[in-house]
């Protein structure tokens, strides 16, 4: 029962159920998508994430695609309704659904939480795409009194689309997801919101920064409501790091010390965007970096990454600088501090021009 | 003298000066590239970006590109060094440079104030690019003693690099940079900081919304005190109207109507970010996108660029992204739009994967 065999039945025809359901159906693995919306439904099934549901369904796995508020009461249900299978959920917090099933006295031995960081601004069936999982992190949250069994057909699940799966508990699941998703999109919406009263002529000179840091601000107002609700003991406390540290600031600047305080700002901000990791968990700082200068024509970056593998170094990281009409472009490459100057050096051999 | 026709004298070789310089080369303009740097300018000559200075040199337009600190210092320097010249800067700040220089008695009867609203998280030469200009509101600030010609030579050279060019005040510009792009810093910095004492595990499920949001965390922090320093009067008032409304979630958290205030919140910040004028035609608009699935291994990404150089288009730009533990990238390529489509079939017959 580790192994995904049966059929997966899919609760909610959202861009969450949907963009599943098609994932697995390219796989040729039997979808039944189910939703309270008819027309949902109908969009998901049209699309091809999946079938109708009949009443002889007997699915090894349920994945409940609902919005947070009422999920605890779905997976309760889908509990109830099939004895046999297990059921996982998508809320992007997990605490309070295990509270919530607890409270309902649902058969929690069959439930694993589960939260693929997957998404996008745009929700919705039509804003399904099967590749939505690739690459991204699935953490998966289960209580001490599921077996073994359950945890696995989960990751087997993850996997299948080709997620990360991460297995963590769902406190230290709620404490990161407040760090890293929930106070970013609290900031960035408080952020935009500067722009409300603001002349036309001022927002005009907008640029990629102000992009970046309010892309986020355009989310779903009611989802988020529910998400921010239902993890405020996690959020609060970050927001409140926030609140002192702009406080500090702006204190310094009344009384004088404006140079010190922004530098220390800045400092930290630097600190922490280091600590994002690039690939597999590792920082850029554990990166050496080698330059190269590369002719702007077709297949010169390719020969050039080819002869990295050739002298069997792998590239952690690449970024290609250069503007469509310069001459050459520069090539960064990134690779673990050991292999950096013996790949310089191969490369030198090789004819390549190092900047 | 409206129309660029002779020398343009840059000085400073960092990104801008850099940039600046290969844009203009490429259109067989007679750069000059001046630094006290020698490194710097050896570097931006290597790259295309111009050429030394020599006595005889007689600029009809000279960009001072040197950090906002000594910038007035340097203009009123060139402005004497260069009497038939129209001298202009890049700062970010205006208000403070046509102070500093009246403090200094310079002839600002030939100065025009100048900011391209173009800049990277990286500076220096190295991340110097011919078409870091093309899309960007390039501000003209000019006091009333400057004459119409000098003022239209600077509009020049911003359309001769496809900058969009806004002609306002410099009490306007000052107050529209701390809105859209001093506060975002700061508030990107200060969000970034959260991350300083994270648990390694909670940052790992860092994804899209921290990256864009703390982008800009990275920047330089010696730069942005300058800047901070040069603009406070228009930047504290914006700080201390999202500290404000931060308080108040705060409070409304603490005192049991968080519901409501995250609502509030949300939709300010959608309405916020519906302010945001659709893109001048950033770098990225320029281009279409094809990501590709790549297995993490030595020499992958090189064959695949090597094939891309074999189906014959240009790479314009190129990303790798991985996620933690994932054993595949996602190669982004970009390339012109109308060779897009073409590229993602061939690529498609030649096996890979296409995202």
């Amino acid at each position: 029962m580790t192994k995904l065999a049966g059929t997966v039945r899919v609760v909610g025809a959202g861009l969450l159920g949907t963009s599943l359901g098609l994932a697995l159906s390219k796989q040729g693995i039997d979808v039944v998508i189910a939703s309270q919306s008819q027309k949902s439904v109908d969009l998901a099934v049209g699309y091809g994430a999946g079938r109708l549901p009949q009443d002889s369904d007997n699915p090894q796995l349920i994945v409940v695609c609902v919005p947070p508020s009422i999920t605890a009461a779905v997976v309760d249900q889908e509990l109830r309704a099939f004895p046999e299978a297990v059921v996982t959920d998508v809320a992007s917090v997990k605490g309070r659904i295990i509270h919530d099933l607890r409270a309902l006295n649902a058969p929690i031995e069959r439930y694993v939480g589960s939260h693929p960081m997957a998404g996008r601004e745009r929700g919705g069936a039509i804003a399904g795409r099967s590749d939505l999982f690739v690459g991204r992190p699935w953490v998966i949250t289960a209580n001490e009194s599921v077996p073994d069994s359950a945890v696995e057909l989960v990751a087997d699940l993850a996997a299948r689309v080709d997620a990360a799966v991460i297995k963590t508990s769902s406190d230290d699941h709620d404490r990161a997801v407040a760090l890293v998703s929930h106070v970013p999109q609290v900031i960035s919406s408080l952020l935009a919101a500067r722009l409300v009263g603001a002349e036309e002529a001022d927002v005009a000179l907008a640029g990629q920064g102000l992009r970046d840091t309010t892309r986020i601000a355009a989310s779903d107002p009611a989802l988020w409501v529910q998400i921010f609700q239902a993890n405020l003991p996690a959020v609060l406390p970050v927001l409140k790091s926030f609140q002192q540290d702009l406080s500090s600031l702006i204190s310094d600047i009344e009384s004088g010390e404006s140079s010190r305080a922004f530098e220390s700002v800045m400092q930290a901000g630097n600190a922490g965007v280091n600590r994002i990791p690039g690939k597999h968990g590792g920082k850029h700082t554990n990166y050496s970096q080698v330059v190269v200068m590369v002719a702007d024509k077709p297949g010169e970056i390719g020969r050039l990454l080819t002869e990295v593998g050739q002298i069997g170094v792998n590239l952690e990281e690449f970024q290609l600088e250069h503007s469509p009409s310069a001459p050459i472009g520069l090539a960064e490459i990134f690779v673990l501090p050991e292999v950096a100057e013996y790949l310089t050096e191969k490369l030198i051999e090789r004819g390549w021009r190092i900047a």
